[in-house]
């Protein structure tokens, strides 16, 4: 039997994961891997990057967790600063191009799979090329990045979008002692919650001397003589003066590569797969940023750019690719970040998210503590439920809080997971005792709550 | 028609629970409550007890949720201090005696809430009962308990039994420079945990430079001419010198009044319920820990002595002494501690419990950290978890680590509770950002490679 060759397009975690899954199943003699990463580094923790850039983490080097020369050592063939620029499924070959030395060629390959990540998103305004801004996508734009922080040049940063990244980056900035400038279109930032917690995430920014400059977008970003951004304009008439700009609007899944290959995309705008992590070509798999995931609760295709999303999918994509059986089940929008000493955590369908899906539920807020009241470090923890009428069943939840607040999300992602009703959720056997929790655990309180409005509904 | 009473017998957090939801959904025109309390305190926190006696809680008033007057005032005639000596089935009545004055009386009933709690084993040991021997049961236990300790003649504390409260109760006691020996007569303390994890409690004990004395029991207790303890000699021959000695046997349920009665006991030795908390004997309900619960899993009836538990089976019973439908779904055994930095957490079935239901099973474990390696504060976790062979159905888990590592055993919990197969938690969308979790939550990685091991076993 012929050899297989199985080409990765892009070496990060998804990439990666499935080459090293494949790897790891098939020997060398059956199946070839070659993967090519455009930037420096394979594996690495994009979304440590922040933490690199406000100094939390002193070694960029630790981010990454797996090397190109301990991939190499593991059997896979790493082609590092080398782009993949066209993918011809009938000849089945990518071609390629050394960004170092400009040298071009092309790689055979019987099996594809398609990593190619997500590109920051970038608003439509004039002045948006001028330097000075920067995306924090790969690795490379955070090292970039802080090149320009280091550089003794720069004074006043602002951030264009007040999603995770756009607030985990301002507070790096801040951290480190910069003057800090979010501007988001929304009236709350980081959409993804309902506005009475986006409203908390607002005051935590603004608890660290950021100025969040909210329900007003970026009009154009003005650039000096030298071609250098020296200002941002916002739609309300504001000039924020700006010596480095950070795009933090989210990110888009890069498909044109699968777009000219003819790679179906879904209606997300993402790669479409099946569960498996196969495409609509034949022999063409993908996984991570760049694809669309089913949403479990609504049903909707979305893409979800995650590390966690995008590790999951590259294991499954790579046992099958190997030659086993595996699955990726699909997501609920599970989510968390840490603002100053805030947490904030977010599972299931927000407010806005369960209306566009035509449910109808209703919420419940409790706000308790982290530990039992009485304990020393006992931290405020907020929990807020939408539960569907009549049925009772979890539908989403959110939680703000300080230390020990935000990772109790999972317990509520778990049981959305199973369709859980509040009822259901009320009876969990959560652990107690007083330095972990109060005899009631917020998170059945909030249960407790939502059961008591669902019934009130129905009674009413 | 005629009013009707309820009498509760026990006022802490499962009686009170009860009445206190009975009272809400009835006014007192229909439903009088009466609440008997032999101690001093309403619904407080006997797991907070050694928190107090340690000195991290400053004032016994913080272990009280609500007092004996918040409960008057909510229309509940509480009567302290008042011990009830005998409940006659037939002729609807409890026998009474004041406890400070030694009056006696009786009081009818139509409906009996019995929430008696439990009592602490005491070993059938000569010198049992010589003076400066103690349990740590109730919150007066826990009062004449720290004025010993405050006594000044107090230099060496032996405590008998390595559970959850013995352990806490030796850390409070270090904590406050006393000399502390802990005696089990197991090879590792707590013995819900597996000895694996066990030995890891028993470091973090010796640790704090507390003396653990393992495979050894207690043989007697040596009093003084004073009839006061000043040793405790085991089976193995040693003698340990103590001043003090705290019981941390755990607890046996207060069945003596029931079982006087006529109410009927389960098989564990507990107060048989259904699940809306009703016992065997006409319009009388129980809850807490005097009452057995099912455990999902084993499906055996267990008495399961825990506060948050109390809480739910005693709110339970008044929705539904109050007119209204609610049930306790059982227990899955989940419990947490805290000795010194260490965390420890445990869910499910132990290695002795699953072989004593019979079921078969792999292990795995997994070391991590609890925020991504390269976050600051990322502490040690370790994750075991005991799947089912063939199935790979969650049947156990437990953890060990530092701040941070022990509250994920409810994400576990809560997987156990909806029979999710290890396969099924490896695709859970938890939440992922460096600061809370690596990029494959220890969680996952667990399942992860618990699913491996249920491979390999079904294939070999």
């Amino acid at each position: 039997m012929a050899r297989e060759k199985l080409v990765v397009v892009g070496g990060d975690a998804a990439g990666m994961s499935a080459a090293s899954q494949a790897r790891r199943r098939r020997d060398e003699g059956d199946l070839e891997v070659v993967a090519f990463e455009r930037g420096r580094a394979t594996s690495y923790s994009a979304c440590g990057i922040p933490y690199w850039i406000g100094g939390l983490v002193e070694h960029e080097a630790a981010l990454i967790s797996r090397s190109p020369e301990q991939h190499r050592a593991n059997g896979i063939d790493v082609r590092m600063r080398t782009e993949v620029t066209a993918i011809d499924l009938d000849a089945r070959r990518v071609a390629w191009r050394d960004l170092e030395d400009g040298r071009e060629g092309a790689e055979g390959f019987d099996t594809l799979m398609y990593a190619t990540g997500s590109v920051p998103m970038r608003p439509p305004v004039p002045g948006i090329d001028s330097d000075g801004v920067y995306g924090v996508q790969v690795l490379d734009d955070g090292v970039a990045l802080r090149a320009e922080l280091d550089s003794g040049r720069v004074r006043r940063v602002v951030v264009v979008g007040g999603g995770y990244i756009g607030l985990e980056i301002a507070e790096a900035c801040k951290s480190r002692g910069f003057e800090v400038t979010v501007v988001d279109r929304s009236a709350t930032p980081v959409g993804t919650f309902d506005p009475d917690i986006g409203r908390f995430i607002a005051e935590a920014v603004r608890g660290m001397d950021i100025d969040m400059v909210l329900s007003d977008g970026v009009a154009a970003i003005e650039a000096g003589p030298d071609g250098r951004v020296r200002a941002v304009t916002t739609a309300g008439g504001r000039e924020l003066p700006a010596d480095l700009v950070v795009l933090g609007l989210g990110v888009r899944p890069a498909v044109a590569l699968a777009q000219q290959a003819g790679i179906p995309l879904g209606s997300s705008g993402g790669v479409a797969v099946d569960a498996r992590m196969r495409t609509g070509a034949e022999g063409v798999w993908a996984a991570g940023d760049c694809v669309e995931s089913v949403h479990r609760l609504s049903g909707q295709r979305t893409v979800v750019a995650l590390g966690t999303h995008a590790n999951k999918q590259g294991r499954v994509a790579g046992i099958n690719i190997g030659g086993g059986y595996a699955t990726f089940p699909g997501v609920i929008g599970t989510a968390v970040t840490k603002v100053c000493a805030y947490e904030f955590a977010r599972t299931g369908l927000s407010m806005q998210e369960a209306d566009d899906a035509g449910l109808r539920y209703v919420t419940a807020h409790v706000d308790s503590t982290t530990r039992a009241g009485y304990y020393p470090g006992a931290e405020p923890i907020r929990v807020k439920l939408l539960a569907e009428l009549r049925s009772g069943r979890l539908l989403g939840a959110q939680i703000v809080g300080k230390e020990g607040a935000a990772k109790r999300i999972d317990v509520l992602a778990t049981a959305i997971w199973n369709e859980m009703s509040v009822n259901e959720v009320l009876g969990l056997d959560l652990s107690y005792a007083p330095p972990f929790a109060p005899v009631w655990d917020p998170v059945l309180i909030a249960a407790r709550k939502a059961f008591d409005a669902v019934e009130a509904d129905t009674r009413g």
